[in-house]
């Protein structure tokens, strides 16, 4: 493999003063990119998830057209459900649909949890492509959805407002709950060394959906399962834990082994900073629907977040994914602003 | 008009001591309610709405059928834009639309914003049958969207994920999103004033949508226009706060002239308490979907969520309004669970 030319997201994670916050975006890959467009309208969705060729052209765009510090491979959550065994169907446009949802204790003995390579050998054969074609450019980052989130989705077969569904499952079967929740983790743990042993050179775990669940639920659900996660994986390659909206878990996970947290924009970087004690890397939190603001307006945003988390233990991200509106030159004057940073501090 | 007989709500927004916490749950009146569906069959929502003697009789049934210490007017925080001459839909199980949205200063010009009392009279009919069928039974609680909710649903037009189109238009035009948000409140303060007139004990302003915004944008969009109602109507009546999400303004909250503020179930009642300094009423936080948990295990947590705020200063209320499908004797068992807390204290 070829060295790295720019590894700063990785001296980052060690805690390392850098000159400048690496950046790259959540979902940076995609929706908003016209080429990705073009794509998208040649082949459906999990064409472009399972075909390598395809996954890596469209994970090597915003390397290439926004000038990100680091890639991040095209794919999705939902391919773990698969590899257990669940039909996920996705039509354009619209939330992802897993016609048999689980409810039961036979639905849960059923789910696959060998061959975890290779049900998901596209996604190796993706990231080997991806390392090749980067050629050190910039790291890859590998991901896979939280248990708790994956849950969400294998218990409610699609989004939901209130997720109510997968929390009564979760309330009226503790036990069963768990089994499932185990189940994902040993899957999704087994996943992430693949991803790393096939090149990968950090790992992002998104529990998109904890947010919707108390602190004291939080603890019960979905902290365990990112704690076993990132326990399994940080020798490997440094792991990022992403519960987006959990913030009042910030102190537990800044004593865990991941590398680094991820938060979104409804906490200040003050406070963020105040509850992990300045342990740990963080990484956020620019509101994604701020980059529809005037790009004069994104550059002084960008500065002041900058300012406020400092310049070392940070990844200057958004809070959330891309929003498919945002101009291609807004989502560059985001890049180049964390860029033209050093300049003025 | 009587003097009441359960004036519990009322000590407790004055900070007085109480013999236990004084409880009702958001949407109390609707959709989890047999006889609710029942009338939800024969009349369209806003012949329900806008008939007195309909508004009334559901307003009425949780204080009868689940024992609430309080009622709270049946209603929408729609009638707002209506009453400002825009449009709105609602279908039955899906959310409300509005057909033609505020995208310019034309649209705002053409807002209507006098005679809000004679175009929402039907709402004072309703406050002043209610009130009599009362009888002094428990106090009634008037409500109204916060102006940047009424924002949200005016610009997008309907309910939203993100609410980028209401936050773009905020960002990329703010003077005349504060000449809208000002509109809004200007009228919003006369109704909750015509309201208080009519017979409405207390009020409550709900801002559904400000936990989308960021620390920063909050205090931009969202909290100088709930603090003008709040300073408005604190003369008149007691105020209740509840920008759900916006856990981080707590500070800023405690010290305004509200008299209690509510919160939703993503903050520990310890640390809610830490952020105000036990200096204001909180109201809250119970998870709704935890009322789908066996009876028995919101019994205990309902204690434990107590035994955490403390008997003073505190209404137990849901983080959020109930669901749709929870059975009627959970809602009973979430009631009973506080009125039984004096024994166990």
């Amino acid at each position: 493999m070829s060295e790295l030319k720019n590894d700063l997201i990785l001296r980052t994670l060690r805690g390392e003063n850098v000159e400048r916050p690496p950046v790259w975006m959540m979902r940076q890959a995609g929706r908003y990119l016209p080429d990705y467009i073009k794509l998208r309208e040649k082949y459906d969705f999990f064409t472009r998830v399972e075909t390598p060729e395809l996954a890596c052209e469209i994970t090597l765009q915003p390397v290439n057209q926004v000038g990100v510090d680091a890639a991040i491979l095209f794919s999705d959550i939902l391919v773990i459900p698969q590899a257990m065994g669940v039909t996920v169907l996705l039509e354009e446009g619209r939330g992802p649909i897993l016609p048999n949802v689980i409810s039961n204790k036979q639905d849960i003995d059923a789910l696959i949890t060998n061959e975890v390579e290779e049900r998901l050998h596209y996604v190796m054969s993706a990231i080997k492509l991806i390392k090749k074609e980067l050629n050190g450019k910039v790291p890859l980052i590998g991901f896979a959805g939280a248990p708790w989130t994956i849950f969400c989705y294998l218990v409610e077969g699609k989004g939901s407002k209130s997720f109510d569904k997968a929390k009564q499952f979760a309330f009226t079967q503790p036990e069963l709950a768990h089994v499932l929740l185990q189940k994902i983790t040993d899957v999704t743990i087994t996943y992430l060394k693949a991803q790393v042993k096939a090149g990968a050179d950090l790992v992002q775990v998104f529990d998109s959906w904890s947010g919707m669940l108390s602190p004291a639920d939080f603890n019960i659900v979905a902290l365990p399962y990112l704690l076993q996660i990132s326990d399994a994986l940080c020798t490997d390659a440094p792991v990022i834990l992403f519960p987006k909206g959990s913030w009042y878990a910030l102190p537990q996970l800044s004593k865990s082994s991941a590398a680094g947290i991820g938060i979104d924009w409804c906490i200040t970087p003050q406070l963020a900073r105040e509850m992990t004690g300045n342990s740990i890397t963080l990484q956020g939190n620019f509101d994604p629907s701020r980059l529809l603001s005037p790009i004069k307006e994104i550059k002084k945003s960008v500065t002041k977040m900058i300012d406020e988390f400092g310049v070392n233990k940070y990844i200057a991200n958004l809070g959330h994914g891309i929003l498919p509106n945002v101009p291609v030159d807004h989502a560059i004057a985001f890049v180049e602003a964390v860029k033209e940073y050093s300049v003025k501090s």
